[in-house]
């Protein structure tokens, strides 16, 4: 096997982005890593494809993702594989996100019935298809509120003094949630950045403090589609992190009416989406 | 809602570790995150509980975790929660990685039944169950290959010489393959850390050459108890991460026979686990 070069065409999004440096605001092109969701299946001879996983997925060595996904998770064998099929273009708009492992032998579905598979986030089968299923479930949020650079600059640190098992460890993932004065209303931690957001989201849920229109979310990790779906669920506006989103993040948040910051450390910081919510005035 | 504090008792586990640290080799204690499933469960009046997901998570604010986790995937509503429940001491092992919400309306089973929940991996519902599980489909790793610190020290240098899309985006995971020699046999990215893995062992699957015995593997962030599910899935005796290992990564590691290593940076790593595969002679 050679070192690999991913699929140069949907590995990677252009965009432009707002770079904050310090006093600087630029406009600049940026790249982002680029991420869809692609359904495994897997089939015997003249079997009908069983759905077994969808995951969230940098696009290219896809028919690689798939074998290996169903031999990691014990659902094949290394001699099984006959042949890898993508999605008919006729029946599906997005061929490349469903991958079908065609098997030399039957492909038993109750082998995944019994199967807990762990879960983060649901979607559809194409980007778009899911992005509209949560524009229906999420309602474009409200325009507010503002928050000012040099408040932004400020909230990793906050966040860092609340990690109290990070300190400990140096292996967890943090949520945490401000108010647009800088504030911190409340963090949580854990391996997860799923977990950590749902915590948090939930903590408010059960103080009968939702929905958090008026709240600044920083993370601690990359922002996926999935964090910005359940940012959004939640109604936070504003979400921040200090390290960079993907292209289906970014794609998510606008059409959401979210402001996505990211590469937030030090003085320094891009924004994504709906930049009118961070004064940029000095 | 005040800023929390994790439950000291699980979110962290305490070990003994053995630092290398350029020419100097010492045994030292160690925290590491706590990392167990929790099935999460919603049940209305009268219902029995529906399963609806297992997550990975760091113990604590774990009916928060359960609360939020049903809000942000749109499964209830923000007036829905009537109680949080743990399990059954007198049925399950691990009462507290078993939550169930009870609402005070009915929980509709049938809009979990469509929902394809994003896969990474399967595990049982508390941490024993699912590692017996595991060492029942994989075999305890055989002894071997031996590396030497100097080659350690190189990977994640030669893994990021790999990156194509990390160097333009910042925003990939990558999983390296390695002989022992250090030579780079392939590396693939992707958004999602087990992802990237997949495609690797993928890659090996269809070109005939697994099991992969006699290899070192490097991933680029943290060590979930999923990645060493995989690695030892496909054979690889030594894991090496630029990151923290979880408590349970470390826990899997000793006993499927897995060399494990954690953060490795410049000419500095720890051993957590079967350190008799790494020659620490200078």
């Amino acid at each position: 096997m050679a070192t690999h070069i991913p699929s140069p065409s949907r590995a990677t999004g252009a965009i432009r982005t707002i770079a904050v440096r310090g006093e600087t605001v630029s406009e600049r092109p940026d790249v982002l890593a680029g991420e869809e969701p692609m359904q495994i299946m897997a089939a015997g001879p003249g079997q009908a494809p069983v759905p077994v996983a969808v995951t969230m997925r940098t696009p290219g060595n896809d028919e690689e993702l798939a074998a290996g996904f169903l031999y990691t998770e014990g659902l094949i064998g290394r001699g099984d594989v006959e042949r890898i099929e993508f999605g008919d273009p006729a029946r599906v708009a997005w061929p490349d996100n469903e991958v079908t492992v065609r098997l030399n032998r039957p492909f038993d579905a109750s082998t995944i019935a019994g199967r807990n598979f762990v879960a983060s986030a649901s979607c559809g089968i194409c980007g778009k298809a899911s992005l509209e299923s949560i524009e229906v479930r999420c309602e474009r949020l409200a325009p507010g509120p503002s928050v000012s650079r040099a408040i932004v600059f400020g909230l990793p640190y906050s966040l860092r003094a609340s990690q109290t098992v990070f300190e400990s460890t140096g292996g967890l993932h943090a949520a945490g949630l401000f108010e647009p004065s800088g504030r911190l209303m409340g963090a949580r931690e854990d391996v997860g950045r799923h977990n950590a957001l749902d915590k948090l989201v939930g903590a408010m849920l059960l103080a009968g403090r939702l929905p958090l229109a008026g709240t600044v979310l920083l993370v601690s990790g990359r922002v996926s589609f999935e964090i910005v779906q359940k940012a959004a669920a939640a109604g936070i506006a504003i979400t921040c992190a200090v390290s960079a989103p993907t292209d289906l993040a970014v794609n998510a948040a606008d059409r959401l009416g979210m402001t996505l910051i990211g590469f937030l450390r030090g003085e320094r910081f891009n924004v994504y989406s709906h930049p009118e919510r961070v004064e940029t005035e000095v």
